[in-house]
């Protein structure tokens, strides 16, 4: 099933900034940016940051305000950041905000536990 | 009285993401980003944005997150961007927001509001 995404003239600054107001959505968000060279994340590798329930309101929000793309990969669903839409759209401003939330202790702690937990899992940053 | 402003180390970035994510609440800060160079405005001179009541509320969650000041003046309360402080706290964050906002359609209805009724105050930019 494919998900409904806002057009990129339709992405509204407001409610960019709604969705973005909260720590554990802005910790998704640094958690993409730090995943970005390897094509994002499935929802379940961000399952440290909060509850199943949690994280699929969250993944919902910043899907329904344009900043992130959710795309059903088998029975999992991958989530990217919608970078260059968002610069179109507000030159200048999704970069600040990633540039300010990449090393947020969340992310940080998130990324640990997927390079403890996912061996698999190449190209995440480990903690230093 | 002199109202209770976050010292700069205690702004969080969720809480100023959600503080502008609200179309009232950033055209304020548009507004303030347009009169800046007479420092800033008087409530009173937002009062075209909303009711009375939604400006009092809007402009606390604003001056509670860190993002303006509001000082007494008299009877009236002046209200100044944070600017410096949100710059030092989150590098290139706030004046991109701000560059995203100073234009919205609510920040020129608002000034424009002003050049009308408000024959005594310089500095306020017309419409075009």
């Amino acid at each position: 099933m494919t998900l409904p995404h806002p057009d990129t003239d339709q992405i509204n600054l407001s409610t960019v900034l709604a969705a973005l107001g909260d720590e554990t959505r802005l910790a998704i968000v640094g958690c993409l940016a730090r995943c970005e060279d390897m094509g994002g994340l499935v929802c379940g590798q961000l399952g440290s940051l909060t509850s199943k329930t949690n994280l699929t309101y969250h993944v919902a929000k910043l899907r329904e305000a344009g900043v992130i793309n959710v795309r059903p990969e088998g029975t999992r669903r991958r989530v990217t950041l919608r970078r260059a839409d968002l610069d179109s759209r507000f030159p200048g401003f999704f970069d600040s905000v990633i540039a300010n939330a990449i090393d947020m202790p969340l992310v940080e702690m998130t990324l640990h536990e997927l390079t403890l937990h996912e061996v698999t899992l190449p190209g995440v940053p480990a903690r230093a």
